[in-house]
């Protein structure tokens, strides 16, 4: 999720926010109707969190499905509480007016197979056991992922989606979603993402995965007290918070971390020569902050098992190339990469570009300017705007049911 | 030190390799003539472990000095053993007839203070307490590991060094060397470098110290045995080994990893759907055995040290600025970055450039090809003898004593 290095200002104007809004629940594949995993593995029930947005036309043809990245969540928009206000990780994208204009648009977003949002993931109870699944939960994919929101949007009624919008793992989804139902999107949207994971991304998920592990508050997975919910008071945080600070390096340029913080102190003018001082430096209480909030909110069974969703994720290798993939779509792609994204970088966008363009699909690739490195999907918010919009809206005047 | 993704291919050649070398010893700093460390505290005696390698003439003309990077010790080229013929960590730059050649100059390496390789650091006993020191041994900067070497230097009755050499953090010293005492070097080396550490790489430090101190096997630095020299079998050995995987990645470049393994599996064709294997990816398992092999050679508490030193060191800051740390000395500059180095980028060896050319001294800067990131300066060697042997010849053309 967004580094808040640089966070947009929140928009005071309310009119422009989505305003309240509800995580709802659902259960998909229920007994006998279970879900074959890729891997071979059954699961089911499913429940699934999720939230919509704006008002399904009765001809159903103007569903936006969002698909979040590694640790987001279901709540894209708009707050939960009118005392709190925390807006959702993508409000500035999707409201009233919005990229993703509510007003026109009937949004979807749902908590990912596998996550600790809500969806059944390692921290939920077996119905078999009454346990915590923890390292039992069986190994999932970008593919089993993609079928769980696929399952959602058809109990949903819908048949067609007129956009589908991602970025990096959520990219990830788009990619698939299309290849595994190329009639089903209408306009897709791929961001800061990739066909495959590069080794230099497994090695970073590799080391984040070891320092959950190697934390001896692991306990092999099962380290949930009596309220499995509650994963943020137990389980191995050392770990799971180094495991977020290594990844958070990633998300960052070299670029916006050195305007932002440099070699600044950060409570003195003066070098201490102290070992024992941890975070002297402002980027190193930095780092420690995102970490300290992360292990508040995430669960580190569903970090190991996301993670390792995206190390497995190979398009081309599961289709026979990327062409295969990509090339039963008449979804109209948007493709954007960031110059200063170190993690996805722009060659990996260009392949799919390549891909789509051999295979005679409709597509728009731009490398974008910014400072933000990985991030800069989340922040960079009106350039996509200015991309997204006009993208939805001739994809709506094409497809619409009049 | 090196990768090893792409060692060069050892050299048969008998004479072209120094052959049987010894580490040596000596004490200085000794009571009460002990060193005052850029933090305040005072040490001593320190003991040096630094090789030689061919003959220091009558004139003492012909020194020159190799800084060694991070993990790196005195043993740069060579063999300890008729057994195990294992080279130095640099053996393809020096010896007879290379381009730092045995026949013609006197080389030098030491190593580092706060190293683990037979110089005074954290694992030695306090010979005041009788106790390895583990976090009382006292904060140490580059400037103090420069003031330990010039001290062996003078002790070798050398008044002047032909040269200075180093990449990384051998980069730094050679760089504070030469501000500290300006007249006492007539060319330097100086390789994937900076002149202070970006936030960045401070940021990768931060985390690769969290990794051990949050194993419970550090015990506040504790932890060695009856033998301290031993500290391969004690320590936070999860969290050392997690701490070289982690900059193990950032000194390899993106291409470099992508090439050598992509997405290669390590035992099998098919991938197995299986959280708790570790290793299935090629990088996965190179990872981790960079990780075992290093905690065998290096101590974990003389990481946490020499990784702050690293984060301290700002050149510029020091002295003011760049041009007037760098422009009282005469000395030939030499200073190369490697194009997919993202740890060392190449815009911080230009600001040296710059500093250099401001203050009117004399640099040779290039921009190397190499796909191997930061660890280039140790495998590119062709590259850098076509740089060095000319510099060194030409400077000891002109310094030499008839």
């Amino acid at each position: 999720m967004a580094s808040e290095i640089a966070q947009p200002a929140p928009d005071d104007d309310e009119s422009s926010s989505i305003g309240l809004v509800q995580t709802q629940f659902i259960k998909l594949f229920e007994p006998p109707h279970v879900l074959t995993l890729e891997g071979g593995q059954r699961l089911g029930p499913v429940t699934v969190a999720y939230e919509t947005y704006g008002e399904l036309t009765p001809a159903k043809d103007n569903a936006i499905f969002v698909c979040h990245a590694l640790t987001g969540d279901a709540h894209v928009a708009g707050w939960h509480s009118a005392e709190s206000r925390k807006p959702g990780w993508w409000d500035g994208l999707v409201g009233p007016g919005k990229a993703l204009d509510t007003n026109k648009y009937f949004i979807i977003c749902a908590n990912v197979l596998g996550g600790c949002q809500g969806t059944t993931g390692p921290s939920c109870r077996n119905p078999a056991t009454g346990q915590p699944y923890g390292l039992r939960f069986p190994f999932i994919t970008v593919g089993d992922i993609v079928e769980v929101h696929a399952a959602l949007v058809r109990k949903l009624g819908i048949e067609t989606l007129l956009g589908l919008v991602g970025g990096s793992l959520g990219g990830m989804q788009v990619l698939d979603w299309v290849a595994r139902y190329p009639k089903m999107v209408h306009a897709a949207v791929c961001l800061a993402s990739s066909a495959k994971l590069s080794a230099q991304g497994i090695a970073f998920n590799a080391v984040g995965r070891r320092a959950i592990t190697a934390d001896p508050d692991f306990k092999d997975g099962d380290y949930y007290g009596e309220d499995a919910s509650k994963y943020g008071d137990v389980g191995p945080r050392f770990g799971l918070s180094l495991a977020r600070m290594i990844a958070h390096i990633t998300y960052l340029s070299e670029a916006s971390i050195e305007r932002k913080f440099g070699r600044d102190l950060q409570h003195s003018d003066h070098l201490e020569y102290n070992l024992q001082k941890e975070t002297e430096f402002k980027i190193e209480s930095y780092l420690h902050y995102q970490g300290k909030r992360f292990i508040e909110r995430f669960d580190a069974n569903s970090y190991l098992y996301l993670t390792r969703a995206m190390d497995y994720f190979d398009l081309a290798a599961r289709h026979g190339s990327l062409q295969e993939a990509l090339g039963k779509t008449n979804a109209r792609f948007l493709i954007t990469s960031y110059h200063t994204d170190w993690l996805f970088p722009s060659i990996q966008s260009r392949e799919i570009v390549k891909a789509l363009v051999e295979a005679r699909r409709h597509v728009t690739y731009l490398e974008l300017e910014s400072v933000f490195g990985h991030d800069s999907f989340l922040i960079e918010i009106k350039q996509l705007e200015e991309l997204v919009t006009p993208l939805l809206a001739e994809t709506y005047r094409r497809h619409r049911t009049e």
